[in-house]
């Protein structure tokens, strides 16, 4: 645990230094990880316009809301979704138990270390990977073999604790637009109960205004005292259309900034800036493929294509995170 | 609308009344409308001992969440739930769109006045009632047609506006909470979207903080703009056990106190209460047949009777309404 809080505390310091960099009446800019291009003059205009008193394009503090999705806009999403990196090194944990997993898969390919055997039976493999270790235990219990998990895994090619794969601009932007009253929330397709556990922390963000899949739960009593059991069945799917459902059932309000970097994020980013009023909407576009990950309209994970074309045409900002971002990941202090 | 924000500013400066009276630092006592009994007792020495820096029962401000029923709790519910109440008035405004209701129930029924008889279908009656108002629209549409009701439609019995039936000595509570770093949160079975419409004006509530139940949303292009059009479905009935999966799925906190009056609440009170450190649990006892109403253990509707027993065994606060509460609905400036 000590690690783990030593990593938390590491990151929240990135956090702080990112919230200081942005609070308002330092001599220091905002957002000193963007170069001073058109993307960081457009976020900068946005929120100068509807945080100034008197003008038309105000909107009151209750009102901004600002959501984003994670995976791929907050923190990486290469090779493989780290929640389902997660995953896989919960099948390789629990693979004791389950000596039946040998000659069945998904499992058995995964139990060798071939992921994309495993992955090759598609949504069923990913639904039968899920349940088997995000299901059957009860929501404090999940929390913590998740709390463990981030203490000790690292990033496949950075070797990088996780927590530490997020991308320095967005931790400032998050600390500027909430150093000018916006309430940051997420909304993603990963597993809200998987996110909460390192969105405080790490992102300044705490769980109620994290929205993602969830799977159903079940209120039980054991030994008198009532717990919350994960059961494998799929609740609801934070993803594309439902994103919008998502947001007004959970938020019930639209927000005025939204920030995606997939078609998976296209409807939200549609919701949000079809309203009246000034809005913002922004794609995070990965073209390094020196310092992180160049994908976009053919990736079967994070495809970006159609959206694409719906930030050309409704006059979104895209970020080129290769010429826009100075630094991409924290540097270690 | 000007009446029906002439009545919601009205009540927002109850609210702001209340507020003013709990701010601390200020010579006014909190909760001026309890006797200084028991009950008020308890509320005081919990938020007391959550507060106060340095006590080994001391709660960080991000933990300090609140949870609320509504009908009952925060506003009255009888003769019915004033939501259903709104259904009634939708299918009389319906109903010449709707020539087949004259020969069908329940709305035959309504139609003619007779509310038993069309309730005596039971779950169907209801699931019909509610789908043939709360159906069919877009999110903003159905907004607007909550708006205008509470905008003109009196309570049967008092001829107040429905904004106007909620409990003053809850105000204050809600006031007092916030005002000692409390997030509060509605956690009610009645609808998201219908209570979203007055939470924030007369609680205090934004619409972010606002749990209820809910029917399936759909996102639609139309014309070209996207809207969420509200189906024929219940997604989510947020009662019962229900409201601890609620509370975890859209908090993802356990609350530190809790306030119900119906065997619909206790599920959320066990939640709240069995867990370690300092909890508060509240029961409203509707007593007061004279001022309000009087129900508990036999009544159809908000039955409190399980509750009774778990209140008794738990050591919960129990609010005798007639005895604790000076006043009950907010003085009319």
């Amino acid at each position: 645990m000590t690690t783990f809080r030593t990593n938390l505390a590491r990151t929240a310091a990135f956090v702080l230094i990112a919230a200081s960099w942005a609070a308002p009446g330092r001599a220091q800019e905002p957002l000193p990880s963007w170069n001073d291009t058109a993307p960081r003059k457009a976020i900068v205009a946005f929120v100068d316009r509807v945080t100034k008193q008197g003008s038309p394009d105000f909107v009151p503090p209750a009102e901004r809301i600002a959501t984003f999705d994670n995976d791929g806009t907050l923190w990486a999403e290469q090779p493989l979704y780290f929640q389902l990196l997660f995953a896989i090194d919960r099948i390789k944990a629990l693979a004791s138990q389950h000596p039946e997993w040998k000659d069945k898969e998904p499992y058995a390919s995964l139990l060798k270390g071939d992921v994309k055997a495993a992955l090759a039976g598609g949504e069923h493999a990913i639904f039968a990977i899920m349940t088997a270790t995000h299901a059957g235990m009860t929501t404090d219990e999940f929390e913590k073999i998740v709390r463990d998990w981030l203490d000790t895994a690292r990033h496949p090619t950075t070797g990088r604790p996780f927590t530490e794969m997020v991308y320095q601009p967005m931790l400032e932007l998050l600390g500027y637009l909430r150093s000018n009253g916006f309430k940051t929330f997420i909304a993603s397709g990963g597993g809200v109960e998987f996110m909460r556990v390192f969105a405080e922390k790490v992102y300044g963000i705490p769980p109620e205004q994290v929205i993602g899949s969830s799977g159903t739960q079940q209120f039980e009593m054991r030994d008198g005292k009532p717990v919350l059991v994960k059961l494998a069945m799929v609740d609801f799917v934070d993803d594309k259309a439902d994103k919008p459902v998502a947001i007004q059932r959970i938020i019930g309000r639209r927000p005025i900034a939204a920030f995606g970097n997939s078609d998976g994020d296209l409807q939200m980013l549609q919701w949000t800036c079809s309203a009246p009023g000034t809005r913002f909407c922004l794609y995070v576009h990965h073209t390094d493929a020196g310092r992180e990950w160049a994908y976009d309209r053919q990736s079967s994970l994070g495809r970006l294509d159609k959206g694409l074309d719906a930030a050309a045409a409704g006059d979104w900002t895209v970020v080129d995170m290769k010429q826009e971002w100075k630094t991409i990941f924290p540097v270690r202090p």
